[in-house]
């Protein structure tokens, strides 16, 4: 499945249940928000090291894993509402962040 | 660009510039809430309707490109690092959501 | 109570159980963020007019109390670990607004 | 200052710029979250020690006392608007915690 593929399924699971109505940006926006929130709250009271080994616990997999599906069907439903490429924008934004962020300043 | 080829690009990005130990899940889910608040104060005053429209004007246009494009990125390197297929993940969701909320309750 | 009063008694909270551990800033700042997203949740889908009369469901009114407790009780916590007072902190920045935004421009 | 004066300042605030119209709980709700937004990052790339260290830098310090007072305000805001007493409902919050979480379980 692509980003568009998924885009397509969200409009038609939107549609067959008149929900489009719901979907405005602002919404949607909203929706992205409190889908990461839930996420947040899986991460809050872990150290960094936790963090980095949550999916090794499978009550924990299974719950980041929904959280992150949500954040990632709210983030494409948003983009497809709104018309715009996600890839592109993102592709065009790591170019802009190639010339701030020279990777000679690092070595 | 597909979501492999950012995922692959951003990589690249983190290990020339010795950012991979900042980039812990912990620290990448604060990243991307953080900028999903900079996308949500682009919308707080705007009515639904305006949102709608927000693309119009070239400098909102700009402004809610260049925030998707970073909660894209955030999003994805988060995926990346945690080894989890944001795609599958948002397919298996809305399989699990068509059992939930089939579709005749709506006809 | 004031806030205050909060601020000793959730100290006092998190003392009993042995959780200052986990109240670090960081942390107590992604709790704050998840408490947020929950109340975000709760608006996402309402009109503007709608979110007006929230609270007139009692279902509604008892989350949305629910979370609004959270997200006090989050920020109070954060605002004590870390040392600052809100309350002054709030009035300086309405000072400072108060020059941003001078009331005889909307006029 | 007291929370009811933070509140009656910010209600005075609104009304000498015409103001209201904009803080619909809904809006207010987003603006809130965009600030825990921003004051999320400034955590992001912190260590947890780090963060508890995070006011003595003085560049820090008036950045993270910035949008803690951001926060303040729109939850404060949003409260009166809504016409909800924070402190009475953190402090139901934490009667309710007393129980749910019983302190000789942390012996």
């Amino acid at each position: 499945m692509t980003l568009d593929d998924l885009q397509r399924r969200l409009a038609e699971f939107a549609a067959a249940r008149d929900w489009q109505r719901f979907h405005t940006p602002k919404n949607l926006v909203m929706a992205l928000s409190g889908e990461v929130g839930e996420l947040t709250a899986l991460f809050q009271w872990l150290t960094p090291a936790e963090s980095a080994a949550v999916l090794e616990d499978p009550e924990s997999r299974a719950a980041v894993l929904d959280e992150l599906a949500d954040v990632t069907i709210y983030l494409a439903r948003l983009a497809d509402v709104l018309g715009v490429n996600l890839l592109e924008a993102a592709e065009a934004k790591i170019n802009r962040n190639e010339s701030r962020f020279p990777v000679d300043r690092f070595d």
